[in-house]
């Protein structure tokens, strides 16, 4: 751990100062946006079309006749090294916890069009052959896979496991989750259309920090007295409780579709933090009433990084990992299906018709148009 | 480059040598592919089955009513290094190549089963931010991704581009593409149950070494006097060479049943290269009566490799890339389809009664069942 001069130990930490630059990647995906629209057309020939509301979504979604079929790849990101550091340091393993968090990396964005995930694809891609060799953290990476695979209740159709030295580095791994589901029947998919002054919002609690916002973690890190063994609490330290795994939350979209209940809307609470809740294309205005408490390790984060709410709730999910846009009366139900489940949720807002902008009542901040550039 | 001394340089290179070591890989995979195996009862809840033939075939396969569905997520490896080297050397990109062997790397395995691939998702996990900011290098992959799915009819639907510091190499691109795709009507499907004696082998071209064997042509390269710029034949480099992208092979399959020609089995031929002709799970013997012509670059990997056939042929393509076992009245009829578009053919072998064996005859080698360890 390098020292840090009291000077930088009590300036902010931002998301960019933290080394991502949306920046530079953002043209990109523009550009790779376009072309992957001029390629709907295809699917023509086979008889199908693409639903084009589910292009800017987190899923894409073809409309295959009797159904239609959902289907995404996602990656863990830099929370692999964070399992690596805290092994070092304490001896155990933790890829059972990040296997089941890459699983809801694409789980999660899956189930928000309305579908049920049904096979899960692993992508394992080791810094080298030696990786493998390590018995103990890939027996902790199979298990953890499959007991997330059990959650979701997906097959685990396969994958890839390349040994890349050259490409990713000596030592770590790249974990990524393909994943194809179907919206069935037809009436699941949730792209936006429904949604609708009046609705509520739903939040489901987040576990921590789920997998976004781990490069400012890392980041943080070196601002520690004890690095990553620092206490968030008594007996709960920084690196052991970034590392709680993401919540799997299929669990909730299933159950909620065999009670009647059919989500408006859904988003994923991932990067860009509570920004995401102004996914949808269309002007709404989205008022928060009730926040819920925030995580301790993002109360943590928070405080040394010395963020203020709003540099916090545009970063992190604060305690949130996944919002429900619901009619107004399946709203209470929605909430008491995924307490049943052991997740908590609270009734946290209402659409209302207005300019684009998400109002955290109880923090006194405004996120406008401007704050969310994903399409 | 190195200077390599005088006994290193003739000594034979054989893949271990290169760097990938198998025995470590292996018990990994066959501890995931149990545990993948176990939750395939989980589709049995949304009213679904898995087609259990397809576990250990080169994708997985799912019973969905009308049709099958098929899934996959495939890696591009180390031929990014490579395009990589060359655009130092040369100042061209040759990522609009790799785009293009990246996606064949996941469609030439979805079609192996009678799918149609639908649709591709991108996988490009870089070193850094900074990785996406060389805009020539960045538009190369993007139109050359979407020129591949315009070849393959695939609607190209989205994907994720994270920037992976600490886990991807600084100034390295890790890429992977998942594919979607139904097997429609159910009598496509092909997971081997129709191999019979007297089936005929067809094998069509490949373009080079496409992207199985680079770890070796990379090792290779160090052996060489001018390196990746040392000519294969006269103004063709080798490092030029072994770019060339990857035949995509899904137009000839979708071809093949606009004929009315169902193959009873197809192996794509990647990873342990001939050997792949053994992947089926039954017990015959292949007898290959006729070889096709050795691309120039593979020869030259031979020979500067120092590699006997049997060890060339266990390892590269060796100008096959693709094996279609079908019935031996369609043989001369589907090469040629093959040739119709462009795509080189020629009916080599026929299945046999017998053990389980592969006779290239024309070179007086044989693989035996202990040669090919896949399940």
């Amino acid at each position: 751990m390098k020292p840090i001069a009291a000077e930088t130990q009590n300036a902010t930490l931002s998301y960019e100062q933290a080394g991502v630059n949306y920046d530079l990647i953002d043209p990109l995906k523009v550009s790779a946006q376009r072309a992957a629209a001029a390629t709907s057309g295809h699917l023509a020939a086979h008889g199908f079309s693409e639903v084009k509301a589910s292009r800017g979504e987190s899923a894409y979604v073809v409309d295959v006749g009797p159904f239609y079929i959902a289907s995404i790849v996602e990656c863990l990101g830099s929370k692999a090294i964070v399992a690596d550091e805290m092994a070092a340091l304490t001896g155990r393993s933790w890829y059972a916890s990040i296997a089941q968090d890459t699983i809801a990396m694409a789980v999660n964005d899956l189930i928000t069009v309305g579908a049920t995930p049904l096979v899960v694809q692993a992508y394992w891609a080791a810094g080298g052959s030696d990786w493998f060799g390590d018995a103990q953290r890939a027996q902790a990476l199979v298990e953890g896979w499959k007991r997330a695979c059990d959650v979701c209740g997906v097959a685990w159709g396969g994958g890839e496991t390349p040994a890349l030295a050259g490409i990713v580095e000596g030592g770590r791994i790249d974990l990524a989750a393909s994943c194809t589901g179907l919206i069935n029947p037809k009436e699941r998919l949730s792209v936006g259309d429904r949604l609708s002054p009046g609705d509520a919002i739903v939040l489901l609690d987040s576990s921590g920090i789920h997998a976004n916002g781990l490069s400012l973690a890392r980041k943080l890190v070196e601002r520690l007295p004890q690095g990553w063994l620092t206490p968030v609490q008594p007996g709960l330290s920084y690196g052991e409780a970034l590392l709680a795994p993401t919540v799997l939350y299929s669990p909730v979209t299933e159950a909620l579709w065999r009670a009647g209940i059919v989500p408006h809307y859904c988003a994923n609470i991932t990067g860009h933090g509570w920004r995401k809740l102004l996914r949808h294309p269309a002007a709404f205005t989205y008022r928060i009433h009730t926040v819920p408490p925030v995580t301790p390790v993002l109360a943590f984060i928070q405080q040394h990084a010395h963020q203020d709410d709003r540099e916090a709730y545009s970063t992190l999910n604060m305690g949130a990992g996944f919002a429900l846009f619901v009619e107004a009366a399946d709203a209470q139900r929605t909430v008491e299906i995924a307490q049943s489940l052991g997740i908590g949720a609270r009734v946290a807002g209402i659409v209302e018709a207005g300019p684009k902008q998400l109002l955290i009542e109880p923090l006194g901040i405004r996120f406008g148009d401007d704050d969310l550039q994903l399409r």
